[in-house]
């Protein structure tokens, strides 16, 4: 629609897009209403789910006072483990199991949201705890039903999880990251407030801001819903591009285009700061219905196999690639190889990241989008490739046989991702130009 | 965002905005899920409710074996009146209470969803006509809790009733349009089939889409959220123009400018009437968290107050004005009015709907848009003011006091709306140039 990408629907494909959204409200100050917010959705004995450094903010005081002077008793979780594991996630699911909370709040990243879901999901519906895991790592079951009612606050303007029903954690025996998907995770709501990302350091500014960017461009390239083969079962929420994501996306890469440098260089641009935060929740209502694909897909094998790298800005006690940075690391490789599915797509997007595209042509759509994501990943501070992070020739073997099975995301992707492909772009990835 | 529009939040208003939207799936042939949707959202006993001219279609048909292969009971209500009152929706409420359906479906424009939502809220929650019915005509009680699930199936490319929490009849006694709004009035999911819009007849197509064109530019223009007056009670759906409607206003606006006129000149343009579900479904999800203002609040009196008027393209039992008509006269009397308030976005807005506005200034603004509005008017045979409906200037009184309880919609507009006001509106909208 709005052009030919959605015209025919192709044998055996789906011809129609379903959208789930949950409540949203956006703007600074907001999170004062989380208190009568909870009792509204019922709740009486609240969870309050957080990572050590956040709740040592003043806003962590600020949510934990709404929720009290709305009469409600609270229960803290603190431990959230940045960039969660398996381990992890049973830490939160025990403690939720045995503090029996009927309603669960999150203030943090995308970290403490997806802890939290996890914890919810499990207390709920007790189960082993690959049971709902994506497969093939996990049995793919189904979530038996609703959870408990869920309030998301985010404090990072980036992974979109307050408004998605994924959680994603790394598997620490695997060495890879995997996640679990059911519109029953997604929270019942979400309190957006820019005020949040005063004091997030520059760094997670910039790595949470190119996840961001990455929702935006994967979800707007990637295969049209037209071309999804109609499997058994419900569409799932991968079910590609169409023209409600389209929307969001477009807006979140506009955005991406004029803010993203302003807000990691200078914490007090507020303006910045807070159309960041805006671009985030679009991204995250586009890619949550519509699947993100390659770039994704990589990170998680990334990011699993990272060895002793420890970039600033995050908690060093342990090593750990931040998830946005694990993502955009690929993405210069990945949409070279996807430019000829989609070469409008891709221009557009290059152009309202602030490139030049005037007498572009469609072959040179590929280059002009990873020359221009090249030149916003140099200027926030990213590694220029996964060398930086510490791989090697050696590790293209591993990093494709920790993608392969993200088969979800890949089957997303608008161009095919075999074993061979993906070990070339891993490849590229190594050090760019 | 996205400019100066929402920068500054003025002294005891709102910095913040709420947005709200159920499950939507979009596409042809979709209609074919109601039955499996039906069953997952728990329904045993289904409510089918439609209109006579709907129910003879094979649509209908369609929907009908959708519910009886999953295993449903089905009860029918093909009684709704076109352009509902207070009377035929408690024919339907009774029907309801007798019945006693666990779930409903509603197949037809918005005069069947509209009907659906009231039968729903007085079966599940009974109470006297008036108690729910908004102040100052009825109590505005608030509605007591959610009702039972309902999905939605819009025929006309039109309300998007389909998304809101919004209901509207004509109270016989008063003469007058008014409604019943709450969140918890919204169906649980919607079913957006552009197939049904083949047997639309051309009349239809036009009023309802200009309906859509006034959703979409109403809320657009409505006063900035960042200059509502926070009340008491939680934030209404009337919160004003925001970030997030925006998006949705532009795209319907930008498609109505394409494919308006396409759509209503021939019906075998499958493009051109699919585009306009889309914009219908977009403008719906827009206004439905931004609230529209003066030209629907003037509608209600107007089509409250018919005589004689009779219509082509409807059914000719007795006279009524079709709500996107009653819309739409009063339009370009009131953005020429409105204009001073953002000539940028009346500028925008006429440029989206097709009008040249290379070097037009912002004192432009009313006269440019205006323009173009009585242009698309003429195009898809619009009467050319109140005059031909059948008002003269004997009724400016009336309407102006028809209209003056509107004042949800009348605070949401973006200048004064006093009496004096309304009824100079009124006049200019008897007859067009
Ligand atoms: N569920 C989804 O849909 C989804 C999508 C993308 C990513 N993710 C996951 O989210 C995680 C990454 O989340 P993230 O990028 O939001 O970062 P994060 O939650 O890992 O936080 C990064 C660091 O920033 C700190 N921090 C957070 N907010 C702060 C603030 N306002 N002020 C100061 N410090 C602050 C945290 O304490 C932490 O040290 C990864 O595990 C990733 O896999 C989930
Ligand atoms: N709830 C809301 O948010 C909201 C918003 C705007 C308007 N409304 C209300 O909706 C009503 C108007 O609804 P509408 O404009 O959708 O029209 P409608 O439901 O009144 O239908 C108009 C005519 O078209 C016929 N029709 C409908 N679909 C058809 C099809 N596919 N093929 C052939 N004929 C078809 C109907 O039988 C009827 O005769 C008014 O009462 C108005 O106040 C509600």
């Amino acid at each position: 629609m709005g052009c030919c990408h959605y015209e025919s629907v192709a044998e055996g494909c789906d011809s129609a897009f379903t959208v789930d959204a949950s409540r949203i409200t956006f703007g600074r100050g907001c999170l004062s209403e989380v208190g009568a917010r909870a009792r509204a959705l019922g709740m009486r004995r609240v969870a309050l789910f957080s990572d050590e450094r956040v709740a040592r903010l003043p806003l962590f005081q600020k949510v934990h006072a709404s929720l009290k002077a709305s009469g409600l008793d609270v229960v803290l979780y603190t431990g959230v483990r940045v960039e969660p594991t398996d381990a992890s996630f049973q830490d939160a699911a025990r403690f939720a199991s045995e503090a029996r909370p009927d309603g669960y709040v999150s203030l943090g990243g995308g970290s403490v949201i997806d802890t939290c879901k996890a914890a919810n999901l499990y207390a709920t519906h007790p189960a082993d705890f690959l049971a709902y895991v994506n497969a093939p790592v996990g049995e793919g079951r189904a979530v038996p039903g609703p959870l408990r009612p869920h309030i998301a606050c985010p404090t990072t303007s980036g992974t979109g999880s307050e408004v998605t029903g994924i959680t994603i954690f790394d598997l620490l025996s695997l060495h890879a990251k995997t996640g679990i998907a059911s519109p029953l995770l997604r929270p019942s709501e979400a309190l957006i407030d820019p005020d949040c990302t005063d004091t997030l350091p520059g760094e997670v500014t910039a790595a949470s801001g190119l996840d961001v960017l990455s929702h935006a461009l994967e979800s707007y390239t990637a295969r049209p819903y037209v071309r999804r083969p109609v499997g058994p079962g419900p569409r799932p929420m991968s079910q590609g591009a169409n023209p409600w994501s389209d929307l969001g996306c477009r807006e979140a890469l506009r955005l991406m285009g004029v803010y993203l440098e302003r807000a990691v260089k200078d914490a007090g641009d507020r303006e910045a700061r807070e159309q960041m935060m805006w671009a985030s929740t679009l991204a995250g209502i586009a890619f949550g219905n519509a699947g993100v694909h390659a770039p994704h897909g990589m990170a998680y094998a990334v990011a699993g196999g990272v060895r002793d790298f420890r970039p600033s800005g995050y908690p060093q006690d342990e090593p750990l690639v931040p998830h946005g940075m694990a993502v955009i690391v690929n993405a210069p490789a990945v949409f070279r190889y996807t430019a000829e599915s989609s070469p409008e797509r891709h221009l557009e997007a290059a152009g309202w990241l602030g490139a030049d595209v005037r007498g572009a042509s469609a072959s040179d759509a590929g280059e002009v989008l990873a020359g221009r994501l090249l030149h916003i990943m140099r200027a926030v501070g990213m590694p220029n490739g996964l060398g930086e992070i510490g791989y090697t020739e050696a590790d293209l073997g591993a990093l494709t046989k920790g993608t392969l099975p993200q088969q979800r995301l890949l089957q997303n992707a608008p161009r095919e991702m075999t074993g061979p492909v993906l070990t070339e772009l891993f490849r590229q990835a190594l050090r760019y130009g």
